[in-house]
């Protein structure tokens, strides 16, 4: 069978190329090709014994789709989209990217269903972007998408069309809403939630973060690996079991940032703890107020999506995944 | 002031149309001109002071939105669209229309905005298409939009445009989620949701009406007038109140088809109501049962909107505006 990845050279992508080319296997069905596809050329991942053709184009140009699915992939994992900051800061690139890209690509598939039946399975990553304070807690799986982001917005609609494409049968679409990320491999970003990481990753190896929002804050967190793992779960799922309602909350983890601060002492000491270096920011406080604390997660959880259920295990996936195993 | 109707040979927008006109003024503002789209020429209204332009032109066409914005309306209704029905048996034909069409009047004033601060008030005419079964009843206003057709999708995906864009700042936008409009006049229509009316309208005036459906179906109606009445309102109401969520549930009538037919009785006798001519339809019993029956409509009704309480207010209405008050 033959994947293809857009967005494969991101840290989720690349993750997941890892992930694809170690199983080699979907659902019992040997994977004899991979197709990397992004702005930038993505890294064939070690090991694979099959064909890896990296493609490097930029999804809002329809063009780009046509070239993507010439080749009639059977599973699509649809990853790629400018951050919410940029989204925000460029309301056209945002829309022609996080909007015109996902569009140009389902329409790519529709035209090739109705020419030759092509029907992938489509799994593509939404964002609890989608919800915008007041927000209940936990949010309920019928709770309705209240963006308060351009980013947010780009996604909540790119769910919508998903739903109606797999509905009319163009495609078996499949929408993932990936909680906040934790621990993100790399090195701190400007992303005004990279804090969540920041706080631990930069202890775990002796350096200092700084924390520039309160200890109460909740959030709502899963980590790579699980990110990783929601992806190809929804590759094989039944989509019959799904129904129409295509959209998922993914499960997660609602912790305070004293909750991550206590699994770190736990796990790496008082030491580490004390690198941590309280400069309270307002205006990130006030960006953090509007993001969800928490989510239900009940159909994807009957649906068998998991996800970490203590801080301590996010830190000891980063510690396994990212730092050989040991601290 | 000056105000565009997009939308304005349709049945709501030509009793827009007249009510502007009848009425001469908006917030205690003269109306001086109106401006009245569509894709056919619309009817000028009779006994309107000030300037009317009829425009005719093709939504779909990037140019038509700068046509009809060239000269900065202060008051933007936009109600055009093509129908669920025809949007669900020409995929392309609706997004086109419902989708693109929207998207470049909003991107038309965005750049006006850009350009010179244009920032018009934009209301926009949503349905309860957006839900779709399993449904609630009522459906509360934080309810998840779950759309089963086309029509519903394209309608919920402006809903979020037209909130981000609000956002932004670069337009002052509303949208009203319009009930099933009862009694509609004209004639019977092969929409699926036809008989609601005909089942009234056609034994009011000593015809027969076909009922396909069982009298327990309960669903969600409010009058043209009323429909009127949510634009009028939306057109003036404070922003301010409405915050973030810019997408309204308008107040509606929650009632069976045997309500319906009791009222009937009661104001047009057992005569009218032996018109009506039982015929079961099991294709448009199945789309029936994927309706709403009601929503709670909670922030539109203390933000003012109102509807009917009765279905006899909701016949009287229709005979007072359409059949010159007498039976």
């Amino acid at each position: 069978m033959h994947i293809l990845v857009i967005g494969a050279a991101g840290m989720i992508g690349r993750k997941l190329a890892q992930r694809l080319a170690q199983d080699g296997a979907l659902m019992e069905r040997d994977i004899t090709a991979l197709t990397l596809a992004d702005v930038v050329p993505a890294d064939a991942p070690a090991g694979f014994a099959g064909k890896v053709s990296i493609e490097t184009l930029d999804l809002s140009e329809p063009e780009a789709a046509n070239r993507m699915i010439a080749s009639r992939p059977d599973v699509i994992f649809h990853l790629a989209a400018i951050v919410s900051g940029e989204a925000e800061l460029d309301f056209e690139k945002g829309y022609k990217i996080n909007l015109d890209g996902t569009r140009h690509l389902f329409e790519a598939i529709r035209i090739a269903h109705m020419a030759d039946g092509y029907r992938p399975r489509l799994v593509f990553t939404s964002s609890i972007a989608i919800a915008g304070a007041p927000l209940p807690f936990p949010i309920p799986d019928d709770f309705h998408a209240t963006p308060l982001t351009s980013y947010g917005t780009q996604k909540a609609i790119c769910e919508l069309l998903l739903s109606d494409y797999s509905r009319k049968g163009y495609f078996d679409g499949l929408g993932i809403r990936l909680p906040t990320i934790c621990i993100r491999p790399g090195k701190p970003n400007k992303a005004a939630s990279g804090f969540f990481s920041n706080i631990l990753r930069e202890p775990l190896v002796g350096q200092e973060a700084v924390l520039p929002v309160s200890e109460d804050l909740r959030h709502w967190h899963a980590s790579p690996r699980s990110a990783v793992g929601f992806l190809m779960h929804g590759a094989i799922i039944d989509l019959e079991r799904v129904g129409p309602r295509r959209n998922l909350s993914m499960p997660g983890l609602s912790a305070t940032v004293g909750e991550q601060i206590e699994a770190l002492r736990r796990i790496a000491g008082d030491k580490a703890v004390r690198l941590i270096r309280r400069e309270p920011d307002e205006m990130i406080m006030r960006i953090c107020a509007g993001w969800p604390s928490g989510f239900e997660a009940t159909r994807a959880r009957a649906l068998g999506f998991t996800a970490e259920s203590s801080f301590d295990e996010i830190i000891r996936v980063h510690i396994e995944d990212e730092l050989g195993g040991t601290l």
